[in-house]
């Protein structure tokens, strides 16, 4: 998108994550059933991707993992694609190894099925049963490390978007959370602007919060790479 | 496509399907599983538009209904938007009304899931069971009405594509089928050429058929089309 471009271009290249490695998922995964058919969700990748770009123009070295997704890749970000959760697993969990920063922007599935068959199922006039069994959790994986990454973590709720994301935030051990309301078409999956919660554990351990307003989704990835990179400086 | 559009400038605009109306589905269907979830197939939608450029140039009155994809809309064809089988289903019942060809060439889901969530399902740490129910054929409903359009229909097989789609023919009652082969990448979703197998009844009812050779999308649909029109003047 033009408009991207250009914001990109303006964007302030302060330098605040010169010599940082920061890796990041965006989109959605795809769950094959069959050949021809597929589990996935309305990811449109475009928070990863504005992610990607402002974390460039903020001096990191950015490695981006990417879904199936129709958009450009960001100037001088090294972009690796995957379809499935199990192989978003796999780049995430090498691309980590030399890692400062993690950011998990993206949709995975949380379950695929059980069974992949290797040709297309001929369809009956019964029903069907799709047996689901859970994928890897990337966020609590990489954060369970012994040598963790700075881990950031999404969560795109429909309801009670504050309870969930504290609990995400908790319970898979991140560092910083960003949460948005994806029942709001307005701020959602596909659209250009977001606004988001973002949650984060201070020095004491004690969960901290900030609203981001609605704009851009690229001046909100702005805002919570500032505030990751302030967490990383005091960490230091 | 630039390529798309010079080719379309380059078809012989020879009007065999003036005074016609053609109902076209293009694209793959979504079946929500919640607002977050649905299942979905790798219809790219491009064998679908390329049929209703075609028949446009050849003078017909195209009505495109199209499941959510990323093409732009043929010069001078109507577009209907839709998301499920079940919306795709309304439209083109309601649209071949007044039509003389119908084109199921959407990649309409076979099935859906039962229950559609009204907020995000929360994972758990078990495996999960979808239930899925048959969703409407809008290929057999279409050519089974008492003033059925010439019904034109796709099958996308994996395997057998030959025998699938002559028994296609013959159980939903069309007037003409085109298969291909979807395994073969080089032709399937999402490529830009395909090659097709045609099968249709003639006068006698016996079952004709003409391969059609690796080719653009939109070389293929113009020969469909073309095949298709001179069984409807042999009919009239």
């Amino acid at each position: 998108e033009l408009r991207d471009v250009i914001c990109s271009l303006l964007l302030p290249h302060n330098q605040e994550l010169t010599g940082k490695h920061i890796v990041i998922t965006a989109g959605p995964t795809r769950e094959a059933i069959d050949p021809v058919r597929y589990l996935s969700n309305h990811s449109s990748g475009k928070m990863g991707f504005a992610l990607a770009a402002a974390a460039q123009a903020m001096g990191a070295q950015v490695t981006l993992i990417a879904g199936p997704v129709n958009i450009a890749t960001p100037t001088g970000v090294k972009r690796i694609d995957v379809v499935s959760a199990e192989q978003m697993h796999t780049a995430a969990m090498q691309a980590v190894e030399n890692a400062d920063v993690f950011i998990g922007c993206a949709a995975v599935a949380d379950y695929r099925p059980e069974q992949v068959a290797d040709s297309k199922i001929k369809k009956s006039n019964d029903g069907m049963q799709i047996t689901l069994v859970r994928n890897p959790d990337i966020l609590a994986d990489v954060a369970a490390l012994a040598k963790a990454p700075f881990t950031i973590g999404f969560a795109a709720e429909t309801n009670d978007v504050a309870h969930y994301a504290q609990d995400k935030l908790a319970r898979k051990k991140l560092n910083m959370i960003a949460a948005n309301d994806v029942s709001d078409t307005s701020i959602g999956f596909n659209s250009e602007d977001n606004a988001m919660l973002l949650f984060w554990r201070d020095t004491n351990n004690t969960v901290q919060q900030q609203a981001l307003a609605r704009a851009s989704k690229l001046t909100i990835a702005q805002q919570i790479l500032q505030q990751a990179a302030k967490l990383l400086s005091n960490n230091q």
